[in-house]
């Protein structure tokens, strides 16, 4: 699945995600109102609401990007209702050519992480026949529980040709608490990196591995010795705009190829219609809004890796 | 809830939780058939034989049980119907009077935390209107992103008096090669466990916190050392039964109290009919089995603790 995200990368020329993350405030008004007048003000009528945002938001970028990057929790938080516009969101995205990358952050061990690798990227057997319980193409992955956690994972995305992004040092403030402990004198976030290395060497495609790793856009002198580290891993790379990660930055998280990282935004895409700079275009205008600040941050980041 | 939960293990004498992890070659062949038969073999086939599958163990031990622990990876490997019927056996559960104890493992950051807490143990806001997603007592939570992965739930948990259990120390064999690290001389665990206790601190019941901890039953020497740095921290123990964990290594897991630990068992006491001492009761008994394997289980755990 790692070949088919770089050829989508390449054909794009956009190593950018759109994240998914839909927050009830930034949905427009009147998509709200339309959902509530149809279902009420029901985890149903939430779940309509997301659904309308997002197809908007889909139908709008889909041909200036290779992938999407749904958070489910946005959706488990409405319960059943939620999760079915999760599904039915990764079914219209992979509909229209996208890559589809579950921000789902499971990890357990065993037979437990099995389940969560069959249910989001296998099928399950039930009696003679085999199903889809939901349907991404690379989940992301806790990797606290050690090897146990994640190799139920690698075999999935071996038999199904899938891939997985591990959780190494995240975008978030306090990720410092136990990612950057010293261990014999090196953070642990670069032991866990070591250990992507060693899983992803089982599961490579022609030239990354199936095996990439989540490394934040907050912290790009990490993200420079990472870089390094992990010569054959993507990076998909949270953190860009909102949270603070600046594009001059990134630049180190990509290899010489060009290629390499794959760089996360959500607010800055879908609810770009809050901000000034596209304020122009209005709430009934959000989806545009959001093309336009696609097309922005491809810019940004490709001059960025032009002058790198 | 943490009150609660203590309030019930007294009542019931029995200091242990009910893992309903089922698996599909543990639900015996007449309630899949019965299922497949209505509903073919399908996800939602599946699933009722699972509801059916549980609902028939609660019946036959909730008399006995503070609590259960159904593990939610075992459903959502089958998808929104499998995630239907994770719901109604948190329900259904509840109804006995049981304390539902979510093993979900979610960690995020921030607001994609708080969804995560808003669905599984508080109500999310819809429009006017709040619900529930999901509708579990305890969560499980992974502590890797650090503070702002965790506070979220405890910030929810301090609203709708709800509580968590956060991964410390996991009993898998790879459990080691990140939570064993040492830093500064002392395991990682331990700088995560002392994190609970400050978490935990802001969310105190009358003598334990509502934020409790995992530690398997596997690391009893680990297990004694933690006891004590965490002296109003309830642990959550698995790894009792099929995983290893044997009853007289779990005693230093409680406090001078007789309380601080609930003892988990899942394919031990759901799978009890497969086990050669439990065979007599065959397939159509399985519930039976199960009783009779939580009446042992209460037995080796107390005896144990009264030979401390």
């Amino acid at each position: 699945m790692i070949n088919t995200l770089i050829k989508k990368i390449q054909e794009t020329n956009a190593p950018i995600v759109v994240g998914l993350d839909p927050m009830m405030n930034y949905i427009p008004k009147y998509i709200q109102e339309k959902a509530f007048a149809e279902y009420g003000e029901t985890l149903k009528g939430a779940a309509e609401a997301i659904w309308e945002y997002n197809k908007g938001i889909i139908d709008a970028t889909y041909d200036l990007i290779p992938a999407v990057k749904p958070q489910i929790a946005m959706y488990e938080q409405f319960g059943i209702e939620g999760l079915i516009a999760f599904e039915r969101t990764c079914e219209y995205a992979k509909s229209k050519g996208l890559v589809v990358i579950g921000d789902i952050k499971r990890g357990d061990i065993g037979s437990t992480s099995t389940a969560y690798a069959v249910g989001h990227l296998g099928q399950v057997q039930v009696g003679s026949k085999k199903y889809s319980g939901f349907s991404e193409d690379f989940v992301t992955v806790n990797p606290y529980l050690g090897t146990d956690g994640v190799k139920p994972f690698v075999d999935v995305c071996k038999e199904e040709d899938k891939g997985i992004f591990v959780l190494v040092k995240t975008s978030n403030p306090s990720s410092g608490e136990f990612q950057d402990q010293l261990v014999d004198g090196r953070p642990l976030y670069e032991l866990v990196a070591e250990k992507v290395v060693e899983w992803g060497n089982e599961c490579m495609g022609d030239k990354y591995s199936n095996v990439g790793c989540v490394v934040g856009a907050t912290y790009p002198e990490m993200g420079k010795v990472l870089r390094k580290l992990m010569p054959n891993t993507y990076i998909l790379v949270p953190g860009y705009g909102a949270q603070g990660g600046k594009a001059e930055d990134l630049v180190h998280y990509f290899n010489e190829d060009g290629l390499g990282a794959i760089v996360n935004s959500s607010r800055g895409i879908i609810a770009a219609y809050k901000q000034e700079k596209y304020a122009e275009f209005g709430e009934e205008r959000y989806a545009e809004a959001s093309r336009q600040a696609v097309i922005d941050m491809i810019e940004d980041i490709n001059s960025a890796l032009a002058n790198k």
